[in-house]
């Protein structure tokens, strides 16, 4: 398995090359060097003096002459290949190398002219690193080149295949970190070989970077016999291709030859695939195990303890230089033993032969579009969503199930951009559950392992990713996305915290890069959550958890919207909507079972682009009054169970005024300071009064509700009903009764909410009380929801 | 590798003992289909009519006949072999067949007496399953036997190794699903056997049950070439063994070979590891890959569709047989396959020559007391932390890394259960990097890949376990916990998000297991979140997250809690009590850097047992008036920020009355019906006022500060700091003033809130703001703070 034969290692660079190819890396290394350490004496002019160096030193080094290494030789072959490619930097820690290459090239002054291609533009390049005002440490937005950050690891793989997903001529060159390979995501990540088509699909260039150690330990891909690591690669699918060593001359050689060796590969397989006669199954792919020294280069020693080749290296490997003059000494000496003057002119620009060596335009790896994917990205074809709406002639009597509606809308889209290759659908197993299996009249799920007869849907060219890994379907999104695609990730809602992580870095990396103008907005990333707390009542407690909402609303108001579609037709416009949005992260809550429908489509249009209202049919109101109580719901379940509740409350106490409000998107109860959505304090008095009772029956964690509105005027009025983290396998209804959110435990809060107690009130509060204890015994007996609640519509006009 | 040759595969069983066991099998399948559909007519001594159905049908058939091959097989090879034995269920959705094993083997009618083993208990057992009153449809805290959920799939192997290490005698059995091998956290949970060391650890046996799918799509893992398989399990260490096929009689022989192979395997490594002479590094460990039909024995086709050995089978397989007579007979026909009347006498008893199969007492899995792990908890020996105490003259003018003289708490704790073997810290590569090193004089790192010479603290013997992977850290503390042992999670605030998911089941678990008065407590899950979001000034905006804690407070009061010590004295007595707590999660946060200590032992412990208090040295209120505002402080750097802000007022406005109240446990705040450390109304008002201005300098989103106090009568006044989610690579003071929580803006928002505004405090707030913008001009030149912010110290007395 990919070991070359020592003769044919010599053949890819001559001597020439050879030396152009070391001073290049030598160069990248130098600046990355001087940006962790320099504020001034950027070309070493003069001796190094304390003065010249920064106060805080901060950066990490342990990794860059690896990626720095990997850069140039990719420079070579794209050059020598006129290749596409990018390149997605696992150890994103190692932002001084990416820093340093784009710096090279030329991409990072063209779009920071301010860093020139000078001395003073290396001056304020080593400055601004890692210095306030500056650039952050880690490769993110702010670096031409990436779509990754890699300061949480594990994504790096994920992300690479995300991008080579639709984009046949693009090649994805991804260095993993051995301490990255380490994690969950990372481990699963390498299966995504088998949802690779390499017909309409580009290259995923894994390159394993073996340095050894993490901050201050050995990584297990490292230290596990040579075989074994061969196995395992050999096992995920791959053919592993290996450079090993440490000395850079015979480094050199054997990079260029792999990559040679294995770009030929690449392309033989697409050749072959593209051609008359496909494959199978999913090709081998090749990849690379790159095993060099952690800080290669840097300093062997330092005050007798090991660095170079050791964890030591991992971040400043030389401490305090301004006040050790030995520290000093050494660093001086590590940075001329790249010897500078051969690498820059007297003016600091790049000499002209070295300027030869990366690829020019948009070939560089820093000016790849497809890495700036708002460049590339194009609006989505849409449908009319309307013509899909769901016939409502009276609210609350026909039933439907929402995500089968909505599931239309997906088919439709994807239908439209067949041709554009624009649009994936991902979600863990779950895209029939959750009732979205329209789209499989148009597409099918990708899958590139066998495919038996009798197997449904499944195709090499299928454009749903259906994996059992949360983490690997948000990752591939994420990579798709930010290389300037669309798409949609649906998800049981529980288990949506297993991307927590990688939702709060997406966030991140959205806020972030909404703040450089350079960098193009891209498709919103849209996630339903379904098969929702209120619905998990078959598969137990273990299912039952709506926090997710709570995480997104800790993020930048810009970056993040929440909606609640209480039907069909509010959650098509909500799908319609967000698939229009860029630059957000959009969660969309709503349940898959069949539940009553409440509006029809002009109806529901008008409500969503409020966001929230008044839902005047339902209430019982006069003009000329403030209501006696508030009915507030967020939320399909809880919307069925306010109305049930009103419902209740107009046959037992036809006088009290009710007002009846639902809201759609989560994120208008917020004061319009806090978010941009947001209801102006007189908009919200005017919807939820400014001293009446408000019983809101929320979806997720009541607190949220609080936490939303405290500001608000009526807020000491508002009581909200929610999940309060009871749960079990018991029957839909019984769901809500546990957490008081059901029609009985509403009604009964609005009439100890209301100011005037009277005789009628008391009454129907004990027929609401017994029929809570009936509901009790008659579940436990019968295994299912009573009747009257099952059958229950609106009985109204 | 492993794979045994036809002739070895015929010795395990005799005709009688192959006959024992298929009959067995077929019980625990009856039991099995029966909790699924039946309300009555347990031993089907009637024909099935439609009243015998659920009305609802809930629950997994597709993967329990397979998990209920395996429990039967290891039975036999328990008793056999007289082994001390575990399972774990990866596919919890099977939980029918866990539920039929403890009933079969007499466990689950020891626990719930009512669930007799009789006819009548054996419609209780079929009532009971999935129904409103009853037991959940997943293995659960309710199941006898079980440490392991498996509703959000991934951490069956993870929680196998917990159970494993330092319990040298106990072999974990662990059913991994091929959909779960598809998660993130499976897939590196394989590398777990790098960490296991067979001196002193059990053994683990992965069973890689391959049925081919999951909802609705093959898996990964049965799809691909067998070659490729093994290829990848020998690459991820293990030697694998192939059960394969679907002939019963055929697989019971195959599994009882190769059962006996592997366990004297197992055997073998630890004799041999345990004599003399030791391994160099982690032996190669056996694990079986079960191949087997989804949905074995169940009906073949249903309405004329693929059902056995198809996705089809994974949930019900025979839909609605209350209204569809032929459906009705389908599953009659199924149960009579299994020949109830050769099984259960006619009281409902497993028949006699049954019953001689499952080991007995204690080594029945059901009732192995490492599944109730509290009944062999053993509390942790504590050393006296105050003995540990940092030395405080007088507050804020001497600095100490807290997590430092934490470390050395640790240390002793290790040390005092050295012999016991029952504690363990685990954190993802960053122990030293949290300063908890003091661990490392009395233990190692456990590594049992290749130690070279010049490593640090690796060792076979190590019990701090270091991967860079959060899901296996807490994957291995909650298997760790969960069999009774003890432990701490140390990783960085921002990272913890990766096992959000993690952390809600094992929360659940936690509140469900407390309603069992069978499952015994279990130690505490304790985490310290440290390299925290405003300290994080060197790593970015990638690493800055403090919403844990937000997340954490969602779940059920009585199994959560947050502390928040603001310095070394404060950390010792949280961490000392921490690990005296049993059944809960705690969740300190404290920082790692040097910093400011402020209360001597003494008024720590008095501090830290109020959980907040006032600090009355640090204000100038009177005793005879309430004060003008109160500074509130949560947090090591708010509580830095607000002190030196209330040096700042001190010194500009010296006739303010100033109130400082600090928190410790956050959970205080809360109202007293609401969590059990709640303040009641009186004593919040004591501390917080009843109408005085609160400026609340909080560590993490502010929200969480309005959510938690939102219901005090002094709310309005409440006006909360905290991360607003603005950061970068920057100084850590700097970071403090993005945010608005640093000692100018806190001293300016307390001028602004005070009820009558003064010209002098009119100048102070002037000159508060242009320290603020002469300490960007600082920064941005100097790359460090202003000499009086980092020099700053409490200069009263």
């Amino acid at each position: 398995m990919g070991q070359l034969a020592p003769n044919v290692r010599r053949g890819a660079l001559d001597a020439k090359e050879l030396e152009l190819i070391q001073r290049y890396w030598q160069a990248a290394n130098y600046l990355s060097v001087g940006q962790i350490y320099l504020l001034g004496n950027p070309l070493l002019r003069e001796p190094l003096k304390p003065e010249h160096i920064k106060p805080r030193l901060l950066g990490h080094w342990g990794t860059t002459p690896g990626l720095n290494f990997t850069y140039a030789h990719l420079n070579r072959v794209i050059r020598a290949r006129d290749l596409d490619m990018i390149y997605i930097c696992g150890p994103g820690h190692g932002g001084p190398g990416m820093v340093a290459n784009t710096y090279l090239e030329g991409t990072y002054t063209e779009i920071y002219p301010e860093i020139g291609r000078d001395v003073g533009g290396m001056r304020k390049l080593f400055r601004q690193f890692s210095f306030p005002g500056g650039i952050p440490s880690h490769v993110a937005p702010e670096t031409p080149g990436s779509i990754h950050e890699g300061g949480e690891l594990g994504y790096a793989l994920v992300h690479a295949y995300g991008a080579a997903f639709d984009n046949p001529d693009l090649i994805v060159a991804c260095v993993i970190g051995d301490g990255e390979a380490e994690t969950g995501t990372l481990a699963a990540s390498w299966h995504s070989n088998k949802f690779l088509n390499p017909v309409h699909d580009g290259a995923v260039l894994p390159i394993l970077h073996l340095n050894g150690y993490k901050i201050a330990n050995p990584t297990i891909l490292a230290r596990m016999p040579k075989d074994e690591l061969e196995s395992l690669m050999w096992g995920y699918g791959y053919e592993p291709f290996f450079v090993e060593g440490e000395d850079p001359n015979e480094m050199h050689l054997e990079m260029a030859t792999t990559l040679d060796v294995v770009l030929t590969r690449i392309k033989e397989i697409q050749r072959e695939a593209r051609g008359p006669g496909k494959a199978s199954r999913a090709p081998r792919w090749p990849m690379i195990v790159l095993r060099s020294p952690k800080g290669w280069t840097g300093p062997k020693e330092v005050d007798g303890k090991k660095v170079e080749g050791f964890w030591r290296s991992h971040q400043v490997p030389i401490t305090d230089p301004r006040n050790n003059p030995e520290h000093l000494h050494l660093l001086e000496k590590w940075m001329r033993s790249y010897e500078p003057e051969k690498l820059f002119d007297k003016n600091g620009r790049l000499i002209d032969d070295l300027q030869a060596l990366p690829p020019q335009g948009e070939r560089r790896m820093g000016a790849n579009p497809h890495a700036n994917g708002g460049l590339l990205k194009q609006d989505l074809e849409m449908p009319d969503f309307r013509k899909l709406a769901v016939k409502v002639d009276r609210p609350g009597r026909s039933q439907a199930e929402s995500t089968r509606v909505m599931g239309r809308l997906l088919e439709q889209v994807m239908s439209l951009n067949a041709v554009a290759r624009n649009f994936r659908l991902m979600g863990p197993d779950e895209t029939a559950s959750n009732r979205l299996d329209a789209v499989f009249d148009i597409t099918d799920r990708v899958w590139m392992e066998e495919i038996e007869p009798y197997d449904e849907h499944l195709a090499h060219e299928g454009r749903v990713m259906e994996v059992l890994s949360e983490n690997l379907c948000q990752g591939w999104l994420e990579g798709y996305l930010l290389t300037g695609r669309h798409g949609f990730f649906s998800c049981y809602e529980a288990f949506i915290h297993i991307v927590d992580a990688m939702f709060n870095q997406h966030a991140k990396w959205l806020d972030a890069s909404r703040k450089l103008t350079w960098r193009k907005p891209i498709a919103s990333l849209n996630y339903l959550l379904t098969s929702h707390v209120w619905r998990q009542d078959h598969n137990g407690f273990s299912h039952q958890d709506p926090g997710f909402v709570d995480l997104v609303t800790n993020k930048k108001a810009d970056v993040v919207r929440v909606y609640l579609p209480p039907d069909a037709n509010t959650l098509l416009w909500v799908t319609d909507h967000c698939l229009r949005t860029y630059n957000r992260i959009n969660v969309i809550v709503a349940g898959k079972q069949p539940q009553l429908q409440w509006l029809d489509m002009d109806t529901a249009i008008a409500h969503c682009e409020a966001g929230v209202g008044i839902w005047k049919w339902a209430g019982t109101e006069s003009e000329e009054a403030e209501p006696d109580v508030v009915m507030a719901c967020a939320g399909d379940v809880p919307t069925l169970e306010t109305l049930a509740a009103v419902d209740l409350l107009r046959s037992e106490l036809p006088d009290l005024r009710i007002r009846v409000v639902n809201v759609v998107d989560l994120m208008a109860l917020q004061p319009q300071i806090e978010h941009p959505h947001g209801l102006t304090d007189d908009e919200f008095d005017a919807l939820f009064t400014k001293d009446r009772p408000v019983i809101f029956a929320y979806h997720g964690y009541p607190f949220l509700i609080h936490r939303l509105t405290y500001r608000r005027r009526n807020h000491p009025n508002i009581h909200v009903r929610g999940f309060k983290e009871e749960g079990t396998t018991t029957t839909p209804f019984d769901m809500a009764v546990m957490n008081d959110l059901d029609r009985y435990h509403l009604a009964i809060e609005a009439i100890n909410r209301m100011s005037r107690q009277s005789e009628k009130a008391a009454d129907a509060k004990r027929r609401f009380e017994e029929k809570l204890a009936e509901h009790r015994q008659y579940v436990c007996r019968e295994g299912q929801d009573m009747p009257e609640v099952r059958n229950w519509v609106w009985p109204y006009g």
